[in-house]
Order: C-alpha cells, then sequence, then structure tokens
C-alpha cells in the first residue's frame, strides 16, 4: 500500500518554490535605480551570467564523459541500473538550475538594495534579505523536489509503489545515489571555480589598484572592480548554494539508505501508515517541512528603525533562525513519532540488535540541530570582532606580518579544538540514540533549514555588491554606511554559515560512509589491515593537496589579473582621470578562463584517487570486499583529514580577515589606538591575502571534496560488493540458515527455527506470487521475501522452483 | 638454553661507546682559540648546561609523579610488573644522559672548528664532524645498552634465560616499554623545550637586533646572542638527540614484541640457534651491527682540498651516508637469513596464516632503507636551493610578503603527496613481505644508521655555533666563509634530517600500534563503530592544536626575550658602542624559563588525551576491549594526522628559510636580479620568521608525539584488555579448543585435532614440566606450552593437576 505521504514533501518543495516566485516578483518590482547604478548593475549582472555559461559549458563535457562512464559501468555490473546515469544527469542539471536562479537574484537584487539604502536601512535590508530568501528557498525547493520525485519514479520503477523487499529498495537508492552525484559534481566546480574567481578577483582589484594605483576600493576606474563584484556573487552566492544543495540531497539520501537498514534490521518490512517506508520517508519530511518553516523564519528578520546598528540587523536574522531551529525541533518531535514505529531494532555494529524507540531518533535530531547552533559559536568565537582571538592577532601584527600569520595560523588551528570535540561528541550521542540512522537523521534535522541558513548566507554578499554599487555610483555616504552595516552583518554570517556548512559536510560523509559500509556489505572498516591503514594515510593527504593546489589556482589566476589591470592602466588613456573607460568584461573573462582552468585538476585529484583506489586493484584481480575496505579507509582519511583542514582555513582567514577590519574602528596596542595605514594594520592586510584565499577558496572546498569522495565510494559501492548482505536468507529443510548471495554462490550460517510461507495473487491485472521466509534465531526475527511477477502460472513455476531450490 | 648471540648488541654497543670516547678526547684535545673565543664558548657551554639542569629539575618531578602513577598502575593491574617503573626510570635517565654527552660534546667543538677553521676547512671538518660522530655514537651506544641490558635483564628475572612461553616473553616486553616510554617522555619535553628555546631566542635576537637596533647576526653587542647559539645547541643537538634516541628504542621494542607473535603464530616455540629467540633478538642485532657500520660511514667522511665548497663537502658526507646504508642491507641479508628459521608462519589479518621465508623478512628491511633514503630526496626537493618550488617562492616573494606566505604553505601541503604516497607504499609493501613484523624491521633497518644519521645532523649546529663565535670574536672573514660552507651543508642536512625523523616516526609508530593491537588482544580497530570513529576524529586534531601549542609558546616566549633585549639596549650604557657589556645570562635564563613554562601544556595533551580516553570511560564501566578499540582509533588518528602536519611544516618551514637564503647570492626576479635588502627579500624574510617556528618547534615535535601517543597506548594495553589471545589454548577430551583466559573465564572454540604430551626435566638442578598442547584446525597447527617449575614431586602433581584440570 502506497501512503500519500510520499507526496508530502513534492507539495512543501512546491510550496516553497511558488513562495519564491511571488518574493521574486517582489524584489524585481523594487527601484533599480538611475542610469549610472543600472548601468554598473548590469555589468555585474552579464558578467556573473558570463561565468555561469562558461561553466555550464564546461560542466557539461564532464556530465557527457561521467554519463557515459556511468553508463558503461550499469551496462558491466548488474547491480547497477541504467536509470542511474538520468538521475545523475537531472542532479546536476536541478544544481545547476538552483544556481543559475540564487545568482540572477542576487545580481538583480544588490542595486535595488543600494537604491533602497538611499532612503532607508529597514528597507535596503528587506529587499536584500529577500534576495536571500529566493535563493535559498530556490536551492531547497529544487533539492526537496529533484530528490522525491526521484524517488517516487524510481520507487514505482523497481517496485511498483509498494514494499517488496529491501533488497528492491537499496537497488531504488542506489540509483538515487545519481542524483546526488550530479548535484555534487556540480557543487564541486561551482565551489571551486567559484572560490578561485572571486580570490583571484579580488586580490587582482586589491594589488594593482590599492596598493600600487593608490585608489579606494570599487572605485569605478579600477577595471577589475566588476569582476570583483562578480566574484561575490560567483564564489559566495552559487558557490555556496551549490554546496548547500549537494549536502541537502546527500544527507537525506544518506538518511533514507540506512532507514531501509531499518527495515532490514526489523526482519525486512513493517507494517506501518506510510506503506511500510515510514523510516525511509522521515528523513524526506522533515526536509519538506523544513522549507515551510524556512519561510515563517524568513518573514521575521525586519528592522524597524532607520538608525539601527549592526547588533540589532544581527538581532533580526538571529531572531527568524532561532526561531526555525526551534520549529524544526517540534516538528522533528512530531514526525519522528508519528512516523517510525514505537520501537524499532536496530544493528548496532558488534553488539547485536537493540531494541530502539521512536523518541530515541528524535534525540539523534536534537544532537543535529545542537551542533549546527554550536557550531555557529564556536566560529563566532574564533572568528568574530572584538572577541579575544581577534584581539590576540591585532596585538601580533604590532610586531609585523610574520607574527600576526603565526597568530592566525595558530588561531585556525586551535579552534579545531571544540569544533572536533564537538563533532566526535555529536558522533558518539547521535550514534548512541539510534545508530548510523540517528548520525544521518541529526545531519537532516540541521539540513531542515537550509532554506533559512542560505537566506542568511546570500544576503552579505548582495548587500556587499550593494555597497560596490554605491561606491561606484559615487552615491551620498550615508548609502554606503548603510550598506556598510549589513555588509558587516554579513561577514559575520558568511564565517558562521561556513560553520554550518562544514558541521553539515561531516556528519553527511559519516552518514554517507555508513551507508557505504552497509551498501558493500563489509563487516567494518579495520585499520589494522596495513592496506586499510595505507589508504587511511592517502586518504588523509588529499585534502592537503587538494588545498595547495586550490591556493596555488588562486596565485595563478590572480597574477593573469594583475598583469591585465596594470596593461589597462598604462594602454588606456585618461583612465586614472576618469575620462578613460576601462574594459571590464576582460578582467570578467581572464578570471573566467584562469578559474574554469584552475579547478580541473583539483577535480580530477577528488574524483580520480577513489576510483584508482577502486579499479586499479580490480584489475589485478584483488578480492572485492578487500577493495571496499580499502576505499573505506580512504574515505575515513578524506573526511577527518578534511574536516579538520575545512576548519582551520575557514577559521584563520575568518580571524585575519576581521583582524583587518579591527583596525577600520581602530584598536589599542600597547596602550596606543592604530588605525587604518598604520603598519600594525599593512600587517594585518598581509594576514588577509593569506587569508583569503584559505577562507573562499581552499577552506569550503573541503566540505565538497568529503562529500563528493563517499558519494563516489557510494555509487562504486555495488560493483565492489553490493548486496551481499542482501543475498536472500533462506531456510533449508535440515533447518539450516542459507544465504544465496546476488552472485549465485551459497553461503551457510547456523540452525534456526524456520517457517516458509508461499503466497500467489493479482494486482493491478498481473499476478505476484511470494515466497516469504521467516526465521527464528534465538529471538531474533527475519523475514525475507522473493518477490516473482508474471502470469499465473509463470508464478506459480517460479516460486515452487524457488522453493524447490532451497530444499536441495 | 640461552645463546650468546644475546650479548652481541651490548657488545656493540660498548665498542660504540668506547669508540665515542677515543673520539671525543681527541675533539676535546684540539686548540680552542684564543682567550676571546674561549670566552664566547664557555659562555655558550654554561647557558647550554645552565638550560639542560633547568630541565633535569623540572622532568625529574615529572619522572616521579609518573613512576608513582605506574606504580600504582602496576600494584592495581596484576598483569604489570612494577619493574616497569624501574625500566622507566631508566630510560627517563639514559635518554637525558645521551642529551647531556651530546650536547657538551657540541658547545666544546664549536669554539675548535672556528679555530681549525682560521687555517683549514678540511680540519674544520674533521672536527666539527667529530664533534657530530661523538654525539651519534653516543644516542645509539646508550640507546642499545640501556634496551639490551634491560632485556637480557627481564628475560632472567621473568623467564630465566630460557625460552618458556609467549605470554612470559609478553610480560618480559611490556615491562621492558617502561624504558622506551621514560626515554620518549623524556624526548618530548626535550624537543619541545628546545625548539621554543631556540626559536624564542633567534627571534628575540633577530628582532631586536637585526632590525631594530641594525646590528648584524651574531654580533657581540647583541645580549640575545649568546642564548641563540646556545638555542642551537639546545634545540638542534639535544632535542634531535632525544627524539632519535627514542624512535631508536622504539623500533627495536616494537619489532620484538612482534617478534614474539611471530613465535607465538609458529605454535608457541620454535627450535633455532638462539635459544628459540631468534626472532626477538634480530631486530637487537640489527641495532647492534649498525653501530659498528655508522662508525665505518663516519670514518669516510672527510674532505682534502682547503677551497672545497659546499659540493664536495656534501658529496663526503653522502659517501660515508650511503655506504653505511649499503652495508647495513648486507647486514640485514646476513642476519634475516642467519637469525630467522627459513620459513615461519605469521598472522595476517583476515587472511589467517602465511609461510613467510627469511628471505621476505630481508625485503621488508629493504623496503625501510628505500624509505629512508627516497624520502631525504623528497625533502630535498621541496626545500632544496635553487631547487623548483623554492624559486617559485622566491618568485613570489616579489609580490610581497603576503604572496610568499602562500607560496610556502602550498609547498609544504604539496610535499606530502609523494611523502605519503611514499609511506603508504612502505606500509603496504613491508606488510605483504612479511606482516607487521615486516613493518616494524623495515624501520629497525631504517634506524639502524641512527648514529650515522645523528652525526650529520650534529655537524650543522656545531658549525652554525662556530661561525657564530668567528663573527663574536671578530675573526677575519676567511674563517667566516668556511664555516659558512659548513653551516650551509648543514642547513640542508638538518631539513634531510627532518625528514628521515619523521619516517622513522612513523614506521615506528605504525609497528607500536600494531604492538599495541596483538598486546590488547582486540580483533583489529574498526572505524565503522562509531565511537572509534569520534576518536579518529580527536586524534586527528591533536597534532594540529599541539602545533597551534607550540607556535603560540615560541610567540610568548619571543616576546618576553624581545622586552629583555630592548631593555638591555636602554638601561646599559655603551652597549651600542661595545664599552658596556650585555648580560647574556639573563636573556639565557628568559629564554630557559620560558620554554620549560610554555612545554607542559603540549605535554599535557599529549599525556594526558590518551589517558583520559583509557580511564573515564573505565570508571564509568565501559567494557574494556570496546576502550581499546577507541584507543586504538585515537592512536591512528595521531599517527596520520601528525605525520601530515609534520611533512607540512618541516618542509614549509624548510622552504621558506632556503627561499630567504637565496636572496644572499642574488635571485632572478622578472628579469632582474635582486639582493638581500630588496623589497622582495624582505617580503622573503617575513615568510621565514613563519616558517622559524614551523621548522624548528611544531614540526619536529609532532614525532614525538605520534611516537609517545602509541607508546602510552602500549604501556596501558594490558590494563585494558591484556592477554586475551594470550589465554592457552588447551583441548579437552571432547575435541574442542578451550581458550581459557588470563581471568580464569573460559571462551570455547571449534572442534580441532589435538594432542597433549607432559614432558618432564631436569635443568641446572630443578625440575622443569611441560604439558604441550598441539592443536591442528584444517592444518593451521598451533602449540601451546604451560611450564611448571620446582622440585620433581611439585613439578609432576602440578603438570597432572593442569591435565586433569583439561579434561573436566
Amino acid at each position: 500500500m502506497e501512503s500519500m505521504m510520499i507526496y508530502m514533501p513534492i507539495a512543501m518543495a512546491l510550496l516553497g518554490l511558488i513562495y519564491m516566485g511571488v518574493k521574486r516578483s517582489w524584489v524585481m518590482k523594487q527601484d533599480a535605480g538611475d542610469g549610472k547604478m543600472k548601468e554598473i548593475s548590469d555589468h555585474i549582472y552579464e558578467g556573473a551570467l558570463a561565468f555561469l555559461s562558461a561553466e555550464y559549458r564546461l560542466l557539461a563535457i564532464f556530465v557527457v564523459i561521467v554519463s557515459v562512464l556511468l553508463a558503461i559501468v550499469s551496462f558491466v555490473v548488474p547491480t547497477t541500473h541504467w536509470l542511474i546515469v538520468i538521475a545523475f544527469i537531472f542532479g546536476a542539471i536541478f544544481s545547476a538550475f538552483a544556481g543559475n536562479v540564487g545568482m540572477k537574484i542576487a545580481t538583480k537584487t544588490n542595486v535595488r538594495t543600494t537604491q533602497a539604502a538611499r532612503t532607508s536601512l529597514p528597507n535596503a535590508l528587506k529587499i536584500s534579505f529577500g534576495g536571500g530568501t529566493v535563493m535559498g528557498l530556490g536551492v531547497a525547493g529544487l533539492a526537496v523536489l529533484g530528490l522525491t520525485a526521484f524517488f517516487i519514479f524510481f520507487f514505482h520503477f523497481f517496485m511498483d509503489g509498494a514494499w517488496t523487499n529491501t533488497m528492491d529498495m537499496t537497488i531504488v537508492l542506489e540509483t538515487l545515489a545519481g542524483f546526488s552525484l550530479g548535484a555534487e559534481s556540480i557543487a564541486l566546480f561551482a565551489r571551486v571555480g567559484g572560490g578561485i574567481y572571486t580570490k583571484a578577483a579580488d586580490v587582482g582589484a586589491d594589488l594593482v589598484g590599492k596598493v600600487e594605483a593608490g585608489i579606494p576600493e570599487d572605485d569605478p576606474r579600477n577595471p577589475a572592480t566588476i569582476a570583483d563584484n562578480v566574484g561575490d556573487n560567483v564564489g559566495d552566492v552559487a558557490g555556496m548554494g551549490a554546496d548547500l544543495f549537494g549536502s541537502y540531497v546527500a544527507t537525506v539520501l544518506a538518511a533514507m539508505v540506512l532507514g531501509n537498514y531499518v527495515i532490514k534490521d526489523m526482519g525486512g518490512s513493517i507494517t506501518d501508515a506510510f506503506g511500510g517506508i515510514g523510516p525511509i520517508l522521515l528523513p524526506m519530511a522533515i526536509a519538506g517541512v523544513g522549507i515551510i518553516i524556512s519561510i515563517i523564519g524568513t518573514l521575521l528578520v525586519k528592522i524597524s528603525s532607520n538608525d539601527a546598528k549592526e547588533a540589532q540587523v544581527m538581532g533580526a536574522l538571529n531572531k527568524g533562525n532561532w526561531t526555525s531551529i526551534i520549529l524544526v525541533a517540534i516538528a522533528c518531535f512530531g514526525l519522528c513519532t508519528w512516523m517510525l514505529p514505537d520501537t524499532m531494532r536496530m544493528e548496532f555494529f558488534g553488539e547485536g540488535l537493540q531494541e530502539i524507540s521512536s523518541m530515541r531518533v528524535f534525540y539523534a535530531t536534537l544532537v543535529g540541530l545542537v551542533v549546527g547552533a554550536v557550531i555557529s559559536s564556536v566560529t563566532e568565537y574564533y572568528t568574530g570582532l572584538g572577541k579575544s582571538p581577534i584581539l590576540k592577532i591585532v596585538q601580533q601584527s604590532s610586531t609585523g606580518a610574520g607574527t600576526n600569520i603565526i597568530a592566525g595560523l595558530a588561531t585556525g588551528m586551535i579552534s579545531t579544538f571544540p569544533s572536533v570535540l564537538l563533532f566526535a561528541g555529536a558522533i558518539w550521542a547521535s550514534y548512541a540514540f539510534a545508530g548510523f540512522y540517528g548520525v544521518a537523521l541529526a545531519a537532516s534535522a540541521m539540513m531542515a533549514t537550509t532554506a533559512m541558513q542560505l537566506a542568511i548566507d546570500a544576503f552579505g554578499p548582495i548587500s556587499d555588491n550593494a555597497g560596490g554599487i554605491a561606491e561606484m555610483s559615487e552615491q551620498e555616504p550615508i548609502v554606503r554606511e548603510r550598506t556598510d552595516i549589513l555588509d558587516s552583518v554579513g561577514n559575520t554570517t558568511a564565517a558562521t554559515g561556513k560553520g554550518f556548512a562544514i558541521a553539515s559536510a561531516a556528519l553527511t560523509s559519516l552518514a554517507l560512509f555508513a551507508a557505504y559500509v552497509t551498501f558493500t556489505g563489509i563487516d567494518g572498516i579495520n585499520i589494522f589491515k596495513a592496506p586499510v591503514l595505507a589508504m587511511l594515510f592517502v586518504g588523509g593527504m588529499v585534502p592537503v593537496v587538494f588545498s595547495a593546489l586550490a591556493m596555488n589556482a588562486v596565485g595563478k589566476a590572480a597574477m593573469e589579473m594583475v598583469q591585465e589591470v596594470r596593461r589597462q592602466f598604462r594602454d588606456i588613456p585618461g583612465i586614472m582621470e576618469g575620462t578613460g573607460k576601462p574594459e571590464y568584461d576582460k578582467c570578467v573573462a581572464i578570471s573566467t578562463e584562469a578559474s574554469l582552468k584552475q579547478m580541473i585538476l583539483p577535480g580530477l585529484l577528488t574524483i580520480g584517487f577513489p576510483l584508482v583506489i577502486a579499479f586499479v586493484p580490480l584489475l589485478f584481480g584483488m578480492d572485492s570486499l578487500a577493495i571496499a575496505e580499502m576505499l573505506g579507509g580512504y574515505m575515513a582519511g578524506v573526511t577527518v583529514s578534511g574536516v579538520l583542514w575545512a576548519i582551520f582555513q575557514n577559521n584563520a582567514g575568518g580571524a585575519w580577515d576581521n583582524a583587518k577590519k579591527s583596525f577600520e574602528a581602530g584598536v589599542e596596542i600597547n596602550g596606543e589606538m592604530t588605525y587604518k595605514g598604520s603598519d600594525a594594520h599593512k600587517a594585518a592586510v598581509t594576514g588577509d591575502t593569506v587569508g583569503d584565499p584559505f577562507k573562499d577558496t581552499s577552506g569550503p572546498s573541503m566540505n565538497i571534496l568529503i562529500k563528493l569522495t563517499c558519494l563516489i565510494g557510494l555509487v562504486i559501492a555495488p560493483i565492489l560488493g553490493g548486496h551481499t548482505e542482501d543475498g536472500l536468507a533462506i531456510v533449508t529443510e535440515e533447518g539450516t540458515t542459507v544465504a544465496i548471495m546476488q552472485d549465485g554462490s551459497i553461503k551457510e550460517t547456523r540452525e534456526v527455527e524456520k517457517e516458509i510461507r508461499k503466497e500467489i495473487r493479482e494486482e493491478n491485472g498481473q499476478f505476484v506470487g511470494e515466497v516469504i521466509i521467516t526465521t527464528d534465531d534465538n529471538g531474533e526475527r527475519t523475514e525475507a521475501v522473493k518477490t516473482f511477477k508474471g502470469t499465473e502460472a509463470e508464478v506459480r513455476a517460479q516460486v515452487d522452483a524457488f522453493v524447490n531450490s532451497m530444499k536441495e
């Protein structure tokens, strides 16, 4: 029986998308300002679109190559269905489309925010946050819509929309993993490419404009200034959006996979009001409800006073954010108790089956919400203006760039302490509450407010852009002051948003990791085996090398930009006097080309390593389960090291940035007030230069690296050992359980009580036969069902043949 | 039967120490120069001794506390013997003594090298390398002497000097682990304290002297200059010595533990010409022969031409080094084939017992030698003058400190790629050849030339000091030029030495890790268990936080030094004119106190974390085997992350250093020759400031961190699950193997063929009774022996009672 509940998340997603449409037209209807402002805004819009279309052309090639490879795999490997290719392509398209929607609205909202800031700060916030809301709902809505729609499609395609057995559901979910893989692949390139773009433009604009030519930031005479503003959108809006789109999809998918294993642990089928798939539907339902909750949250974000400062704006954002987190907690309570059986049996590795109540699953979701909130505070502490770590970096700036850098590095490194303890505690607690299903649901609950998080994240770069437009179109200072208030809050939310992104990536990866182990059917990942340990080392190394490649890429792209800006200053007559017009588009083109070229090597590293580890030993005839364990070791290495390097780089970068910003208001060093332009400030600027690629390129890329690595593992899983655990456990006449493997081999296990039932019935015009084998192994009941379909005669023959085969 | 072979390593160690004595008197007999030189040298000598005695006072307290704790543990835990306390104390004393010997000779050799450099470069090399040789042989000789002597003592104490069974030998080796723990604890503080000392003095001297006062390096007017020269000895001589002393002992110990398990896998006893303990003696024998080989190697290091340049000096060192490596390979061939059974049976995790020939063990030792050689080349590539990574950093210096820092960081990060692939390949290959015994022997072979490595390492800081003395005593420029040649080569060997140290630490940790798993008797470390995975994360975080603490410590200590130097420049009249005498001792005292104070927190982190992980859950009643697995996850996390951060920090630091040095000879940037004093050079100096604590404090500390963590695990192991694997496997009359555990509980296993033999004989005036149970489980033969000693009547009664107990 199919429950209507399966359509709920789609309905919610559509509601979210409709609201997004309404909000979008409202934003678009706002005044876009005068001619000069419009012109600048159009430059940014076109630059951003130019990047996107260049990126999509490149990605189209990538998608075609991967699709062909996947098609070959699905042709060769019987357990991989060709529909995974379709899912992959759609995952990529949905992710790209979400990025496109977000970027378009962001580049349309910026100028409207500037215009609003001419008269009112509350209005400016309303518009910029409105743009962010459109972005957030677009990403979240498309993610839930795409994933849910494909799930329903595959559920009908492989299982006729009704529960058969966990093995069939495994095939559904394995095929669905293609959607997630597609989304995450796009995210990799969007994050890395966007990160390189934004920093190349930023560094290029600053180095020649601010330092060499001595003109202010965002000065219209600087040829790289448009590219710089495009970069904010490309990196912080589209990159972050693709990142969270990928996390969102991967988290829900992993939770669904683990939900299927809960059903398996409970005997292969359960009876509930949701067609027997309650534990699988739950993460989708949480995601669906989360969209509506996010809408409520965004409605609360407003200020009334035109004289409001950062604190009030931050307060408004916090109000919306905390409300939505609390609402998610309430929703999780309702959904967990409603959709799950009162008690479930779950396999705890090495400890056997345990009875887990639905309340414990709810507790696990609370763990996720707490982690999401606490990690933001931790990030805020290590990177926030006026906090002790930043003040220390400021002090160390007085003795030069060297000590400033050491202090910043040390701050980033120290910040791994509370963050990792928090993650470790979260893994432990959510697992203790409800096994790996609990870990996955903790991640799902945390990700439920993705739309809200993205709205908060995206409003930052929109405000940053609005400030840039104000500067370039030479508005009165009050306009820039207002946008600066928004921008400053945006900087804080950008840092905490990165904390949220890495926390979600960490939990998602663990859930994917757990799904991987269950998919491959290996009995854990034992690092006491030397090859597994070796791969743990290799995995640990990859994020470090990836970061280095990303940083070098920024350096190379920035160098090209520097040369172009220098050339324009030299060759275009009257450019410094404002009479000659800079060739903005050339700078945009350089950033675009360089970032796309430079993202290829890190991308190959990410995708290539797991493939080499999986397939090279396979070619040498190594046992596929041993390979699966090695690949698991690699995944664990990437995850542990990636999380560490993400925290280190994000927080060091954020800390340097705010240490530099501290000088704007003046700081006290050794009893003296020190301001912009001092030697200490120059040292802090150097620190920020190092921090820029850390926090905007390599650091945030770690999220995608670890998620994508685990997803590739998940997609490879069926090739390596798929379904060995899913062999039908059947019982011979001698009373011994026999596990028949996918490949037809037989694995004998121990004596149990058994019962075999045959059931044949007519359903929608065709006959369905089922052989149901119930075993009772010292109270551990397992039910295995083998289903046949066809005409009555066919089905009867098949059922009898199967029962006879068991008796042999 | 006891073989004389057991005394061979002691004899070799004594030979090495005698040679050291001879070499030492030769060095001391050399001309120590005129009054001024002697005075400066005495200052350095006294400063170094002052640090050492202050350090030893602090460490004495530490040793007492840990001894009391160990005594309590040995009192409470039946499987831990109180003699471990004695071993621990002696390990600490030996390590401290070795450091003392090395530091004394180094601070006596420096001035003699200066004096020799006045007339002859070959002589200067002969003397400085002679001092290094004394240091190297002192460390290696004491390590082998101490470890071997304690082994023989415990072997007689617990086993009467003859093979009984693997369980008794396990107790011998567990007690011996105390010696290693003592040595490694001292190493931690020597490395970290020395690292903080040397960099605090260096930064302090440079920042005020060179930058603020504008006087050259090593100028006698600078109050911190003596502290700076003391620092070279404290950090690079004593710290490195303690590090390698610890590695040496830990490696041999781990190989002995795994040798014992080889005997266990072969049925619990073997018959060979070495009293049945050939596989256990082999690593000691390799270490012993390695001392003699190192002496031969040092004899080859000489140059003849007074006009020799760096290349010739490097060539002389390489000749000695390569010769000793080749000789070790030959010795390993001889020893492996002579001391090991032709074929052994070894348990390969998850693959069962395999037949391994002694030749395969030899191949494993070759893997170790190759890794030692290749890692040096890799390090040389990423940090060597004139190599492409350094040239890139130099280029990036032209755009400022920021880009220089990014390039240096990226170089360090990228360098993990070949290094980790090398280690991963080494783990895999040596394991494939001969299991974890192979991994441990690979490390042993690599460490066999420790004396030679240390001689090469120690000669660098001696030459550095000699140059400082030349400067301070205002010698003719030719003297400084000659010492600079030696110093420059010393900088390269320092970088490659760090590569060697981290490679040895990595392999040693793996061997310790393997020993840990076998000691605790857990069946591997499965990171699919959430608590184990959580601990893997926590372990990964510790090296990062440790590095941050070490870097911050340098910052704080350097700040104190800066203030003191500024005070002296201000308060001492005539100091800048050379008429007022700087108070060198105050600067020495500040460095000493600050470094000792600052090393406490990182030390607590290192020691505290594994204790908390082991004992807190134990207090909460958690299953001790589950805890053992968690601790194993923690150890793996520390090792993987520690190796990565060590490579990253050492190589980034080395690269910045040489990028800065490149400017001394001039470099071509964008077609223009650029020299010292240029803006690009200033940027490179900033990079070097960041690199200093990386390469001299936090980077090298990683080695100790990972080794000490694994050693603490090893010492805790018996408490957590010791000997569960060592229960006697005996066979009842029903034909079922029964494993009787240490605590008397019985664990039933499966049906096997069995044979029980009783054997009673007279030996050295007392009766020895043995019950030998041989089982054959589908071809897997296991022999378990239970031994009784006493009068004939006692023995007969005990043997019969035991056989009867088995039949019940």
